[in-house]
């Protein structure tokens, strides 16, 4: 499957942040921090204008270099702040930066915990500009979860780690469903896939006691057959975010899971001294959690992100997880997700 | 144990909400909602001056009715907010009895999710007095957690439900260990815990992404060979919350683990189509969750909340818990939490 072939609903005009984007990577130290705007880059290419990279950028999404003016010049409507670090903060590059755009005309959308309107320097440029900064790290304001069960049929991606391919994956499926003629929804939880979408929860960012609540918000029953098809978080076995992953698992009380995996990652996503749980480990734990708000969970399939061996060592891994768990198991970048759909198919027919 | 006999550090007389207390109901529906109230009126109560209640309270905590001015009258310097509701609102009632109190000259502290200060009103009452407003649920900040192990012995409580008696576990083993001479501190996570202590964690108000480096934050190294007793919070088997009690249990690290229980509760607390797990089901997950930061967790016992049932059934209830898990089963109202104790010495020597 070719990304770029993947059918996203336009962001909305009036959202007050409108395409063409200008995507900011600041200082990026590394691909994983920029992942916000390389997703951005890979499911909107044709809202995305250019790039804007500070002195010690260490990514390059392959888009043209340009300063604000300039990309105001070509028609840029909006500033993506896309880079993302532990903790969400902006550091007084990233604040010199975004002023520099509002300068130039530019409204800002950011996926920091950190709020641009509580940079004064940022609120009074936008101020004077008459534009808008847009937080996608801002929840809605919904209830407690109720663990009610709801219509409609919901498939989630689980992971053994963070950053592991979850987004992508769920992307995906959602887009397979579609050609097929299914009706599915992506349903975004993460800034990257709320700026893809134009729509979604921040769920990293919502209050402790709402984190099953937002989901259910997020998700409410449907009657027309279809699927929505949500975007995993974290993982159970992260020690620092794995009450984010149960409280999702709760909230979406899903149907269907797909389990993400990278073959060869050497601990978890910045935790050195913690390994990776074996997917039998990890699917285990997902579907007992899983089974408190929908006892008729079952897995569907095994996503592995192979991106760091060969198509033939990409194979062998396919078939050996597929093995070992019973589950088609695809690496969606490589091989799409026509198996993993199957499975849907045949179980939820 | 009888609670008035408990040792509670005093609040620090420079923390802005100072003793003595009025004690707020307001129009308390129940015993539930007025959980806090009742907490800081039976762990302190040398503190308690009075309560103050609406003309549909539903609730007594045997303490004399008095206004605010009455209150101020006889030497209150702050009023307590101690009632709770699912969401945390604050109803115009509350502001206007809130306003009152300002008026009268009390300090006000409140767990509410709703802020005093975001209500104009309570907001210009203050500021008109140079009173402190207090809100026990706006949350330190604090980084993401790092499931790194630290120095110093930990003791959690978790629970098969809500509101079952976690907090009052925590705070008789506290004092239990430190009757022993053992060096023992109370870790609030809840409202009412951070009004007895003084100070604390409200857990259910932290960001999501934090959870787990908030409880980091509040029960760092020690090296005095001393203990942290830790306020549990929720259910892993709670639709609702279950996101906190995991980030809490992956904070804590805790070695040890006590199991809080009401026989005979006919639901989850708030969901009535959700049945409790049975008491092995709540331990076994709650231990395996545990491990992922702290391999050796043990649990330690099981404290029954028996406050419905005669003594004859509560000793039956405690003996054959006893018999069924091989730990110590107390109910800690009744029969304080001595064998328990004993169980940590004997594990932890």
């Amino acid at each position: 499957m070719n990304a770029a072939s993947l059918l996203i609903e336009p962001v909305k005009p009036d959202n007050g942040w409108p395409p063409p984007y200008l995507l900011y990577l600041g200082d990026a130290p590394d691909e994983l921090s920029a992942k916000t705007a390389r997703g951005v880059a890979q499911f909107r290419p044709e809202a995305c204008i250019g790039q804007f990279r500070g002195p010690n950028c260490q990514v390059d999404l392959g888009l043209p270099d340009m300063t604000p003016a300039d990309a105001c010049a070509k028609g840029a409507r909006t500033m993506l702040v896309g880079v993302a670090n532990a903790g969400g903060r902006m550091d007084p590059a990233s604040v010199a930066h975004v002023v520099q755009a509002l300068e130039a005309g530019l409204n800002v959308a950011s996926g920091l915990h950190a709020l641009l309107a509580d940079q004064p320097a940022i609120a009074a440029a936008a101020q004077a500009r008459g534009l808008t900064l847009f937080d996608a790290r801002v929840p809605p304001a919904t209830g407690v979860g109720t663990g009610l069960r709801r219509a409609g049929k919901r498939l989630l991606t689980v992971g053994t780690d963070c950053s592991i391919g979850k987004m992508y994956t769920t992307l995906v499926i959602a887009e397979e469903m579609r050609r097929r003629g299914m009706r599915a929804d992506f349903r975004a939880t993460g800034q990257t896939g709320i700026f893809i979408a134009g729509q979604g929860v921040p769920l990293d960012a919502v209050v402790a006691d709402f984190i099953s609540g937002a989901i259910e918000w997020l998700s409410p029953e449907r009657h027309d057959g279809g699927w929505d098809v949500i975007e995993g978080q974290g993982s159970l076995f992260h020690a620092s975010f794995a009450g984010v992953t149960l409280g999702l698992l709760h909230g979406a009380q899903p149907d269907a899971l797909v389990l993400c995996h990278e073959p060869g990652r050497p601990h978890m996503r910045g935790l050195k001294h913690y390994p990776l749980p074996s997917l039998m480990t990890a699917l285990d734990a997902s579907l007992s959690a899983a089974r408190l708000t929908n006892p008729a969970v079952r897995a569907v399939g095994v996503a592995l992100n192979t991106s760091k061996v060969d198509d033939a060592e990409a194979e062998r891994l396919c078939r050996e997880t597929e093995d070992r768990l019973g589950l088609p198991t695809q690496d969606p970048l490589r091989h799409g997700v026509g198996r993993i759909v199957d499975e849907v198919r045949e179980r939820f027919p």
